[in-house]
């Protein structure tokens, strides 16, 4: 059996399953698991890939650190979505940190990764609070303030599309603290179809923050094997001499544990090519 | 009908197929071009992607152009392999080049470019000679010097195996002129069955240039999307400031016929996940 995943007309992924171990249709998406030959179990949501247990720690780590490590002190964190949990994971590798809110909306994405993504999530962390609430409508009422916001959502179909709409953008800017940061992932830059999305979310950020910018990571099992993120703050440039200092003495901490991220990665990553800079200029 | 490629197990890319266009068996391999639902043409070897008309513009530019400009004033260039045509076009986009060998081990592949790959190559250049030989034999004999070479080969089985071999890489040392430097593809870090290629290839490197570095592109046809190259030469780091500066005003100059390199490109792209550093070191 193989599951596939097209992105480029008729061209895609394609890997071998073994077995599903996990199929609900939700009141929100199709979650699946898949035992995978060679990667690990493979969860998808509406028959996209989000993550095998192989490969998510390039997501996770580029998702996570470049955002955390850019913030002198952070205590407070919020993620919106992330249910299969590897972002909490990171999130959680830093000593500052005393909370962590996830907000996911699927209940079953959650309840799918304790079971068949074990290694992935770090659930039983006490700084960790799971909240299962839509996370547009909760950086909309929320009062605290968090100074770190990841955004771990799905593709602009579906649950997600507010995701990249520039009221949720506006949101988190008033939901983070004085020197806050957020990061979110934002698709592939080979899938033409979400370029309208990609570029509305980034203009979004440009209104509502003072530094913002796009970086990149290899993710195999993504579209193309190449995915977009963003960086926004409210101040704080990722390449600033201070931060690379941060970067360089937190990788070295927690070196044993990082399997993509270094310090040449943070320089690196936000280089793009003349193509992916066109999407959104 | 779809064309298939595996990279990881029963893991790899699909690609949407309408049509054959050339399909021999050369004594050296199969060599066929599909038409693509949305890739345009697709030229494979041995069932595995060399390039497609939308995306071969990553590989070439980023194969040619961090060594060329890294050279102060490249006049002859080597080619070896490269028989699409694409890696000499790139080359031929830099005003100092004189004269271009390319060294294609099997005129098929060259055929097959110049009537189903059109845009790809600049055959017709005057500066451009064609020799239909073995590459790892050329570089053994040969009494002339070149500026650069590019090793445009394919991968770490049949007929290109020696273009990985610590005799070979001492052989472009000896034909390189007294700034020399090389660009060689050095497959995807994804692709286990490589390693010890990969690691065998950078070794050598060692041994015969001062400096030596992979460096790495997003390729969406090719395995996982990640792909990595080599740079080597008798001295010049590719991240001197002089380098930068000529990459600065040379992309500049080239500008509307680039769509991936950019000095920020060529910072960036030695940047190296952990993972990878680990395979190399």
């Amino acid at each position: 059996m193989q599951f596939n995943e097209y992105y480029h007309g008729r061209t895609g992924l394609t890997v071998g399953v073994k077995k599903i171990l996990f199929s609900e249709k939700t009141p929100y998406q199709k979650v699946e698991v898949f035992e995978t030959d060679t990667w690990g179990n493979l969860m998808t949501i509406d028959d996209m890939v989000m993550l095998s247990e192989k490969d998510e720690f390039v997501y996770h780590e580029m998702l996570v650190h470049p955002t955390m490590f850019a913030h002198p002190n952070p205590k407070r964190v919020l993620i919106i979505g992330g249910g299969d949990g590897g972002s909490a994971r990171e999130v959680l590798k830093h000593p500052s940190v005393e909370h962590v809110d996830m907000v996911e909306i699927d209940e079953a994405v959650v309840r799918a990764a304790k079971e068949h993504l074990p290694e992935v999530g770090d659930f039983e962390n006490p700084k960790l609070t799971v909240l299962y609430e839509d996370g547009i409508r909760f950086v909309e009422q929320v009062e605290e303030k968090y100074d770190v916001i990841i955004i771990d959502g799905s593709d602009p179909v579906g649950p997600a599309v507010d995701l990249f709409s520039d009221s949720f953008y506006k949101n988190c800017s008033r939901a983070l603290s004085e020197n806050g940061i957020l990061s979110a992932q934002t698709e592939s830059p080979w899938v033409a179809s979400y370029h309208p999305a990609i570029k509305q979310l980034f203009k979004a950020l440009e209104s509502w923050f003072k530094v913002s910018s796009m970086y990149l990571a290899f993710i195999p099992l993504y579209p193309a094997g190449m995915w977009s993120l963003a960086y926004a703050s409210k101040g704080i440039d990722p390449q600033d001499p201070e931060v690379l200092e941060r970067v360089e003495k937190g990788t070295k901490n927690m070196a044993p544990s990082l399997k993509y991220y270094n310090t040449d990665i943070h320089k690196g990553a936000f280089a793009l090519p003349q193509f992916v800079r066109d999407i959104i200029s």
